[in-house]
């Protein structure tokens, strides 16, 4: 039976990583992708008490959105070269794992794709990681890619 | 390219469907298995100091290894009816992560695929999970198995 594949890439080595090694070894004629990314602004709108500079939160969230766009255009283009059935998914928060997982469960994805984000040891530990995240909430399988490279 | 992947198997339901999912969504002709049994025996050999009843012992190991026998039999002849080259690895320890881990890098696996073990979230947060061990310290990509109807 096909499957829906969720891949959740960011701009890191590490996604690109894990799209490549999905399409080479996972991908199966018929499969659906369902391609998310969830984007983080992380922009500075001043120190509390000052006044926005509203301009420059403007231009900077319009330079983000290309960037994202530029991004997630690169990925599908790759799909499509390939005659892989895709769906872009664009979501928003600070919490990019629970965001995978409630559009995993909303999607039916079949199940979940995603590199390591490349978090070191000490990060990993005292942030968690949106891996282990997901690896823990997901209701489906969830394939963690890691680039033998890395370590 | 040819996989080599490493299915990680004990008796209990979340390996069986770890290892059916992996025939029906990941497995392609001319991938190897590599099916690796980590025994934990887990026997009680009597209380300190107390003399160890030999006779029990031997006869709770040799039960032991029977059952083991019978769970890789049926994986592995699941294997050979489709066809799928299969290696089995018997391993021992009372760390199954460390000893995957250490298997998958001996054999050059380049996946690894293993059930979630069924721990609930109070006991998987109390003793670390061994699906989370391997999630950290793989050297390769890692699909974690959960059946969407342990939820």
């Amino acid at each position: 039976m096909p499957k829906k594949d969720l891949l959740a890439i960011d701009g890191s080595d590490q996604a690109q990583f894990a799209f490549d090694w999905y399409l080479r070894n996972m991908y199966r004629d018929g499969d659906q992708v369902l391609l998310v990314h969830v984007a983080e602004y992380n922009i500075d709108i001043g120190l509390p008490g000052r006044g926005a500079d509203v301009d420059a939160i403007c231009s900077a969230v319009k330079k983000r959105n290309d960037e994202i766009g530029n991004l997630t255009d690169t990925f599908m283009n790759t799909l499509r070269a390939r005659h892989v059935p895709a769906k872009l998914l664009t979501l928003q928060g600070d919490k990019p794992g629970d965001a995978i997982i409630k559009a995993a469960k909303e999607e039916d994805a079949t199940s979940i794709v995603m590199g390591t984000r490349g978090l070191g040891k000490i990060r990993r530990t005292l942030l968690g990681s949106v891996s282990e995240y997901v690896v823990h909430h997901a209701h489906c399988p969830v394939t963690i890619v890691r680039n033998p490279q890395e370590n």
